[in-house]
């Protein structure tokens, strides 16, 4: 019988990878703009690496660049980036189409709705609010709550017991195999891919129950097991 | 000879105090709204105290404020009051009236603007930019970057430094007495105080040559100093 389902937030329920792949763009070039005297396609192939160097959740990537195209700090230069990224955040943020639809059919379809995400928790909870979907949910678990991230079945423990859930009644919805689909089904959940994000067109995989398009696939497949 | 012009930020170039405190209270409703507990006026009254007790910088101020009510960390609660505090920031920091014309005019004569702030360098540069006035200004000095804020006179000093003027030929503009006006007469710049913010209606003082109510009264009073 299932009772909830957890979802990834990511590239999940909304497109994660094209809002920030056009934040860090439309920052550049308005760092360039400040005067960060640099070819752009020079400059994101340097904050390419910073990102891949430092992860994603350092706080100092436009520093770097900064840093390493001017050999100093420049603070106009660092916050005219800063607040392109943020003006883009504001603007681009939107679930995926027909998201909100299917969270409130499977609200009134009696289910605990979590989502369990790696990242900082502040961060990921700016993006539930500013998505406008945060009131769905009846947990958010983060990896810096935790500790530890995806994909260690730790983690995808802890957010089963923050929900009151057991492993097989519960549904994981996630778009990456290697850190998503994979721990939740070796821990016993039902595990749907939605291919969506970067990851989308990786080859098939030995762990997905079930792969959607679009989140509103999800009602039937949920509909169908509640039925078993 | 006058060739320059230092201006101080908060409630000089914009009205400071009107903000922060619209976007305090206008966060802690929110706040109560995400399911803090408590009598608006009391969140205030707690809010408040961090506030006086952590300084205006300390980054943690709703973090507290929750603990302080729930008794514990609440990201949901904590990320809308951020959310909404950088809205309002986004909503209402303009200029106050004049400002920019007043700038070009003063640019027009030949002059070198600076300004010379407390705070952190981002926070302070992130006001300017959203304000748009930042491109006026051949420099921007934060308590941040020299590790000594208003009212110690090695901050002015290091400031007329920085922009290459002595303080004679300096007119320095800002809003309160005890921090701005003072170590700036000390020094031996010409200063104006404009009457803006929470200090306006202080008694008169001994240290202002000049008091203003609008930035626009600069250009005369500068206007008049060069004839000299």
């Amino acid at each position: 019988m299932i009772k909830g389902i957890l979802f990834d937030l990511d590239d999940t329920l909304y497109n994660s990878s094209e809002f920030v792949e056009i934040a860090r763009r439309e920052a550049v070039k308005s760092m360039i703009d400040a005067g960060l005297n640099i070819d752009f396609e020079e400059a994101m192939n340097i904050l390419n690496k910073i990102i891949k160097d430092k992860g994603s959740n350092y706080g100092k990537h436009f520093d770097d660049l900064v840093k390493a195209v001017l050999g100093k700090y420049d603070p106009k230069i660092i916050t005219t980036g800063i607040i392109t990224y943020h003006n883009v955040k504001v603007a681009l943020l939107r679930p995926y189409p027909h998201t909100i639809k299917t969270l409130m059919e499977l609200k009134a379809m009696g289910l605990k709705l979590g989502v369990i995400t790696d990242g900082l928790t502040i961060k990921q909870w700016e993006k539930l609010i500013r998505l406008g979907i945060h009131p769905f949910f009846d947990d958010v678990i983060t990896s810096e709550e935790f500790g530890l991230g995806k994909p260690h079945l730790e983690f995808f423990k802890y957010g089963l017991k923050r929900m009151g859930l057991k492993a097989e009644e519960t549904v994981y919805v996630g778009d990456r195999v290697d850190k998503d689909i994979k721990p939740a089904k070796e821990l016993g959940m039902i595990t749907v891919r939605i291919l969506k994000g970067k990851y989308k067109d990786m080859e098939d995989d030995e762990y997905s129950d079930y792969t959607i398009n679009s989140l509103q696939e999800l009602v039937d497949i949920v509909k169908n097991l509640k039925k078993d």
